[in-house]
């Protein structure tokens, strides 16, 4: 309850000599309190940070469909972030973190939700002093599970119908994210054999990247894609939108890897971070800048869809290990991730996959790039090999599955006219810009 | 000032014994200043994301009017925010708290500025440590002021003039919602009764939209949008800044409830906001989804514009007790709150009351909602409804006068050829959008 | 490493009787630790908030560009932080802070970046504890200099060549900004004469305005802006986008000065830096509502890129000086840059020096005029004076100098029909808004 002001200041006056006795007598210092506090801010800065990549895949994926898709495209990224969020803590944060430390008090099952988080004015010596808040680290595990339905919003967009789509999105956060995701952040096998991935490059952004990459295949490209051999383009509607997307995906990066040190109250642990702000700023230039100069060498003109996926690139590719890189180190890391991006898209194109905003090569290739780079730090090949195939593995066949009872049930695909007219009028009766004219 | 990083090492490193015979000696350690510390940072981080909120608004505002009248919101929407910091400086925050505690050091009278705040380089022994600094404070509680401006602007876009809305904006800055706000957070009768209201769903936005709801009726609806008992659909023009205002909205958020819990330094207070942030989340999620399903139940098509409303309408319904619900008590709120956007928003149109954007839909009937909703806590139903009661009778009868002295003197509305002409160009001579052609 | 949650908590019991023990004997405290994490958290906050800055100018300028060069825009933005992130790391932070203690370690000679920032898991007794991490602060002044060549992007905008305005921003990123810097913030001349630039006032904005006037003067104006004694208005494809990069920007701004402080850990910085955030809210609401009156009264309508562009000088006002002054100096401060780019922008027009967003009125003049007024509070004119003529004097020559290179050389301007039909299609070979048609 918010206290007003001046029955706070009075109370404390009177409380004063009170609270001065009891501290000497028994209330814990900030020697070992400090480090609790700073690791709930961080995971809440960081969360916040991570939350606001949802608006960075809205406007990227709004930005980079045709004009007649667009409300269609935004209704699928707010929806999407509300059922991940419900799916999330119905079942999946208790599913991915099974340890007895880890269940949040008041569930009455195993997977399944009923009350809420630690109580209110939880007493200092009732808190974890180790580690944080269960509260916050909820808040900031399940933005990172809405970053994987994203993912998948962004390849299969203009021809994919809404509810099969976040029927999808609730298997996908709910059940099978937290299953593999288990495997390493839960304390499972992977983690076992000493697979690392520190913010998951293969474990959010792969992950995502396989969903997709499965959907996309028994989804279809869109109509006219791909025709003759060759592949139409089907420019985006607005580029400052995705530019803003970008951005903001950059923004919330720092949260992203930052937050996924896990600690802060240490001074390794916030000069660590301090690292993996500046490694992840760098993986993130580096991507744009080797798309940049790429597609002017290969095709005489800068693109800046090329650009921003490059960007987007680096920052999937540094997510891996965002810390034991030197700048140097992260410079060569996202620059090989934006290599990556100019290479696959049209390879994509290629073998007739319509990704329509580029999420496999941003999210799946370069993923799988960044957690192998890990290797030259551990050193462990094999086991980043392994995380890998097991991720891919996994998700692919699973995602498969549900896309498969979901088209031979409700169908997962417009009709035809729908999708030539646009989602927008077809699905759901209104444009983004109507008073815009079409070209 | 900023100190050359050379020279400051110099000095700190030339000064340490120094200070740490200080230390030894008298200096307070982070037992006594870190709550202060932290605290002040709440306040400046929750601080910055509720400032963040003004961009939301006008994102939201010029994406839901049509693209003739676009400019004018954006002037709207920044302006108030200028004329709001003036205004509840000049007058409003020492209104607002009286306490002789809460003065701001170096005003002439009792509602009037003229000086600052703290000095500069505050002395620990001077600060008011079981609190925190009052200019991080006044900073944090001054972006609420300008978001319940924000909402009249939305209500009553498309058709006012520019500066008698701004007039209107210093008089409910500076006098209207310090006074009604004094109530309960200065210390007032409501808060003695035992009126609760966390983060403010009734003292910021129900008085806004009850501010708005007032204008609405004496403004009228605009030009042809009742018509033969029909209500004229008006679609905004920019969805897909709409959706960005949204979840810019969404973000502030995080720091609307969670500095208001206005301490950040023990484990029970982080702790807590780990708690609201969760629950802000969540029923921002469930509002949305609430809004998603009914709409397509009811209308067979999904509207996005009120998906959106739903998410802030949940946001709007947990602000009056973001801490005590369970996440499970935050979801049942929050979709509460976006089921009651969609009865709501055709009911005022039925009523011919014409709000541009839904905000008396989703800051006042959601406010109310949540509002009263917080008696499930704490028992004491009449001292919710009084309060409620209480802010809508005094915000709607002041708003009322002075929207009448306005409209009798200066007046309110803009020519009929301006308004169907649009703003833009009739008000400001220029566009929001001059190469895209209207459609 | 993300350890995973369930280890961590193992390994955390197991090892709390060790870690407890060592405390005891020698691990530091809070107190000694606290004002070292706090500092580090400041830079990182601070440093993504003004990260958050690019999209603000990518925004603003994509907003006040013409349709047909925003593509570009975007590119040129998304570019020149890339760019600068790696000139800056390869050159540009050794050669400003040459200082001992603020070598990189790593570096193998004197301004060449091989390696990285401190190590992994840094040890508290091996820690500068009275400052902050070297990998915050690096990522913290990053963040500036990406800024002041953001500047030169806006003026510069809808004529100049993709590729030499890149090799601009490496020469000014790299080299000019460092060295001059250096003569304040790496401890050099000017601050030992006593010049006051908090944070950047002309250290950073005049400097990024000198550039893009002496840009502005070799390119010359855009084809068609100057006719028969006439300029002939070319308004913004956008405004929108526009107010949103303004609202960005401003909370950017607040990691702009606040992280100027260069300090968190005591109760007088952090109070500080509550000041600064409160004088910079209002000197950027003083800056909007001087311009908004200004414009008002001169031109008998409000004009919102005028708007926009008084709430930056604002800004940009008060970035000298934001923690001396009282709120009414804030304000005082911050009308006053409004008042100036009202002047300032038909004066440019007057002299045919075509700044296509009004950077230099928004940065140059106001930052001249926020520099000057730092003597109101140290009483040193000849200080500040000086300081303003060696910035201006330096950038403006050299900046002159690398300009009239890359115009003997490459040519830094596009061909008169590639000007004519847009550098998007012209350079890039794609459309910003390809749906929308051109009026």
């Amino acid at each position: 309850m918010k206290f007003t002001k001046t029955l706070f200041a009075g109370a404390a006056l009177a409380a004063l000599p009170t609270f001065a006795f009891a501290q000497e007598a028994a209330a814990p210092g900030f020697d070992e309190i400090g480090p609790y506090i700073m690791t709930t801010l961080l995971f809440l800065v960081a969360g916040f940070l991570v939350f606001f990549m949802a608006a960075g895949f809205a406007m990227l994926e709004a930005g980079l469909v045709r004009g007649k898709n667009v409300a269609m495209q935004l209704t699928k990224n707010i929806a999407l972030f509300g059922f991940a969020s419900i799916a999330y803590w119905l079942i999946g944060f208790n599913l991915m973190y099974p340890g007895d430390a880890w269940i949040i008090p008041g569930w009455v099952g195993p997977f399944f939700a009923v009350t809420s988080l630690e109580p209110v004015g939880l007493d200092a010596a009732d808190a974890a002093l180790d580690y944080a808040s269960v509260a916050s680290d909820f808040f900031f595990q399940l933005m990172f599970v809405a970053a994987t339905a994203s993912i998948v919003s962004g390849a299969l967009a203009e021809r994919i119908k809404l509810w099969p789509f976040l029927a999808f999105v609730v298997v996908l956060t709910g059940v099978m994210y937290p299953i593999s995701g288990s495997w390493q952040w839960g304390g499972g096998w992977l983690s076992e054999i000493g697979f690392s991935d520190f913010a998951g490059s293969t474990i959010v952004h792969s992950v995502g990247g396989w969903a997709a990459l499965a959907g996309a295949l028994i989804l279809g490209p869109r109509i006219g894609k791909y025709k003759d051999g060759r592949t139409i383009p089907m420019p985006g509607s607005n580029l400052a939108l995705a530019t803003l997307g970008t951005f903001i995906l950059w923004l919330g990066w720092f949260g992203f890897n930052g937050g996924s040190q896990l600690a802060a109250g240490t001074v390794g642990d916030i000069t660590d971070i301090g690292r993996i702000f500046a490694n992840t700023n760098m993986a993130a230039a580096a991507g744009a800048i080797a798309a940049l100069c790429l597609t002017q060498i290969m095709y005489k003109k800068v693109d800046l869809t090329m650009v921003l996926n490059g960007a987007l690139a680096g920052l999937v590719s540094i997510t891996a290990e965002p810390l034991a890189p030197s700048l140097f180190g992260a410079l060569l890391t996202g620059a090989v991730g934006g290599v990556i991006v100019v290479f696959t898209v049209p390879l994509l194109d290629k073998l007739k996959i319509d990704d329509v905003v580029g999420a496999i090569p941003v999210h799946l290739c370069a993923g799988i790039w960044g957690t192998l780079a890990v290797a030259f730090y551990t050193g462990n090949w094999g086991a980043q090999i392994t995380g890998i195939v097991a991720y891919g593995a996994f998700t692919f066949v699973a995602a498969g599955v549900v896309w498969f009872i979901l088209k031979a049930t409700v169908g997962i695909r417009v009709s035809e006219e729908a999708e030539i007219n646009g989602l927008d009028m077809a699905e759901l009766g209104m444009e983004a810009y109507p008073e815009f004219n079409k070209g």
